[in-house]
Parts: C-alpha cells; structure tokens; sequence
C-alpha cells in the first residue's frame, strides 16, 4: 500500500514515522508513507495557503489552488481520496479494514479554520475521528493511517488481530501478568489452573460482561454464538 | 494546566509537541506538558516492562510495577488520571470542555496487546478516542491533549471557538475564499453580497442542512431557536 499525506506541518509525522508498528511496517516494504506540504505549491512569493473568508467571519480560510495543485501530482486511478474533517463520517474499525484493502490512500490534512467549499468536491470520503475539535487534520490521519496499516499483511503477527477490542464487536477480556499478586489484589485463580477450556469460557464470559457494561450499544451489532447467547442469560440473571 | 503523559515511546512526541499551536501554548505558559517514559523504572537490568499473559494468548501484557511505580511520582491530589483505552468511554468535544477545567492531567499510553487488569485500579477515567484499533495509547493521548488545550484561555483567539462544528451540536457551515471562481465553481452570490443579515441567515441554513444531511444524530442533542426551527421546516419540505 502507499499512503500519501498532505499537510502544512510534515515535521509534525517524525515521531509516528520512525516508532514502532508504522516504522517496521515501512521498513518491511509492508507500505510506504510519503509526506507532501502543499505549501511547496503555492504561486505567490509569500507562499500563502490561506486567505479571509467570503462574507467574513474569524479565522483564515484553506485556498484550493495549492492544496489541489499538490493533489493533483499523487493522486493516479487508483487512489482513494481522504479529506480529514470534522463533518466526515465517522471512522471505524470496519471501515479500516476496508480501507485496508485499497491500492493508494492519499489523505488530506486541513489546519486553521477550514477549506474552501470546493476543495470538497475533488474528494472521495470525508473521514472524521471523532466528535471533538483538533488543531488540524494531521493527528486524525495518523490515527487512520496506524489503524489500516496495522492490519496489512505482514505488519504485526497474524494472531494479534484475533483478540482486538471491536474486531467482533466485544470488548477485549480481562489480562493479567506476573506477579500474581500485586499490592493485595491477585490474578483470578481460573487463569492459575492451567485448564483451558475453563479459561476459554472465563475469558468469554468476561468479554461479554465488560461489553454489557461499558459498551451496550456494540452488543447491538454482535452476532451472538448458542454458548454467547448463554453466556448473557446468566450475565442478565446477575448483573 | 499540566500534563504528564506516560508512554513508552517518548520520541512518537517530537513533532506534536513542538508544532502549532501546542507549541504556542506551550511557549505562552498556557500548558505544561511532561512525556515520561515508564520503561525508566523497570526494576530488572532488561528493563522489562511487558510479561506473558497468565491462562496464555498471544501477545505480551503491560505489567502494573513499572506504570505503577512511574504513575505514583507524578500524581498529586489535584491529578485526573486517564488511561487511553479501546474499553474506555468514547471522548467528545463536551469531555474535552470539562478536562479544559481540570489543574493535572495524567495520561497512561499502553501499547502491544493490553494491559494488566489491576492498572485500571489506580485510573479516573479510561478514555477512547473511537470505535478503531491502534497500535498504542500515544496518537490517542495526543488527540486528547490537542483538542482540550485549545479550549484553554489564551490558547487560540477567542472567536475562533464559536463555529468550531460541534461547539453547537451543528456542522460548521461552508466556507469559501479568494478566488470568486475556481476552475468552473462559483463562491454562492450571497457570500459576495456584503449584506450581514442575508449572510448569517444563509450560514445558519447551510449550517442545519449540512447537519441533516451527514450527520442528523447531532440535530437530536441540538436546542433549536425559534429561527431555526423555522428554517428546518424550509429545509425539510424542500431537501
């Protein structure tokens, strides 16, 4: 996959690009993620990006010349066009794994006020994070950026996707390492036991418990299992 | 207000931490941020900070010792401490509203599989910041600290907060500057009309029908004045 961000601030990337998943993920050939600063395509001597908006108002307003003159240059047939905005649709798990199965991302980061209107109209998807306001668009598009790239093949090991929190729409079970007492609290004595089975279903069941409580409204969306649908008459009987 | 952000991976918070407007914040005393990573006090002369899970799985755990030991010098009685989570409570713009008024923050980024369940024993608040899975707390804790800090008194201008799409439960209407025509599309007439009243009438109605049209669970939270009511009679006949 290659992934393409265009940003005001490229420095602000360092630290994602050079750490840990994202870095092994580059380092393996497994993507590759280039920063573009449209800055770099602006005709005038100042470089401005920006201008006061039409009808006025606070703030400076995203022009779409240098923005789409930058775009312009990486975008190709395949390429899926992000815009990071907060009137965007929510991002989710499902939806990165379906972005995770397209060519080229280019995604675009806005910073200040907003765009011009227009720039909207050279986008496939606007994607948001979340209902809460950033400084810009940089922090959301490593957020999407980490969240499809981990889930490309050959990024983390397989088996580490099974057990994700969201992936089946229940939250992860509870996990607990050495010691197995830790200031007065200890480790539940069914994960001690060695019997597998028994921790199959503890984890279950937990799984399930901590979903009803914290998240009822993913339980909406699970397909439940003959022993899950068990599971949850007794969680219901107790809870 | 203070920070203190406690991850394994200090370096991923180069770039976020000297750029824009946390800088600025930074650089105006607004905010103090403090990383600290907590692989410093690990006991063994690996620096271990992760063990297998007990009952077995995939993936390693966090252990409590070193996050603990780390966690305990920076907290006082003044200190919300918030743990970034998939399982945790999903932020908002009106959480980072009430974070805004906090003294201390203290933000725990877990990364790899989880983290031991007795953690979540000496945490406030456990925090997400969607419906995704990331490879750690670190993009997490960034957006938390971002979208709260520019709520802060000095942070930005003033005037900047007041269209901010979901300061109001409604999207930010469209935005639009030089030039008046950009490769065949026209800034809407209105905009170019220098009539105040028409303008804020028609910022207010593109403003609704953006809201009904991408995101009508917002609408449901909205308080409606009577002028607004009126234009969603309007809209609603007429889209």
């Amino acid at each position: 996959m290659k992934i393409d961000i265009l940003s005001l601030f490229p420095e602000m990337f360092e630290g994602f690009l050079h750490t840990s998943i994202i870095k092994r993920a580059i380092d393996k050939g497994v993507v590759e993620i280039e920063i573009h600063n449209f800055r770099d395509f602006a005709l005038d001597k100042h470089k401005s990006v920006d201008d006061t908006p039409y009808g006025g108002g606070a703030g400076m307003v995203l022009k779409c010349q240098p923005l789409l003159d930058c775009l312009k240059t990486v975008t190709t047939k395949d390429s899926l066009v992000i815009l990071m905005s907060p009137q965007g649709m929510t991002h989710t798990q499902r939806y990165a794994q379906e972005l995770s199965l397209e060519k080229h991302l280019v995604i675009i980061c806005g910073h200040y006020e907003g765009f011009d209107e227009r720039i909207r109209d050279y986008v496939d998807v606007e994607l948001s994070i979340g209902d809460y306001v950033l400084t810009g668009g940089e922090l959301g598009s490593m957020v999407v950026a980490d969240s499809v790239v981990r889930l490309l093949e050959g990024a983390i090991r397989e088996s580490s996707h099974e057990d994700d929190s969201f992936s089946n729409d229940l939250l992860e079970y509870p996990q607990y390492t050495k010691p197995a007492e830790y200031e007065g609290s200890r480790v539940p004595d069914v994960l001690l036991s060695g019997h597998h089975e028994n921790i199959r279903k503890w984890r279950l069941y937990q799984s399930l418990l901590k979903t009803k409580r914290k998240r009822p409204d993913l339980l909406e969306k699970h397909h439940f299992t003959d022993e899950e649908i068990e599971m949850m008459h007794e969680i219901n009987k107790n809870d």
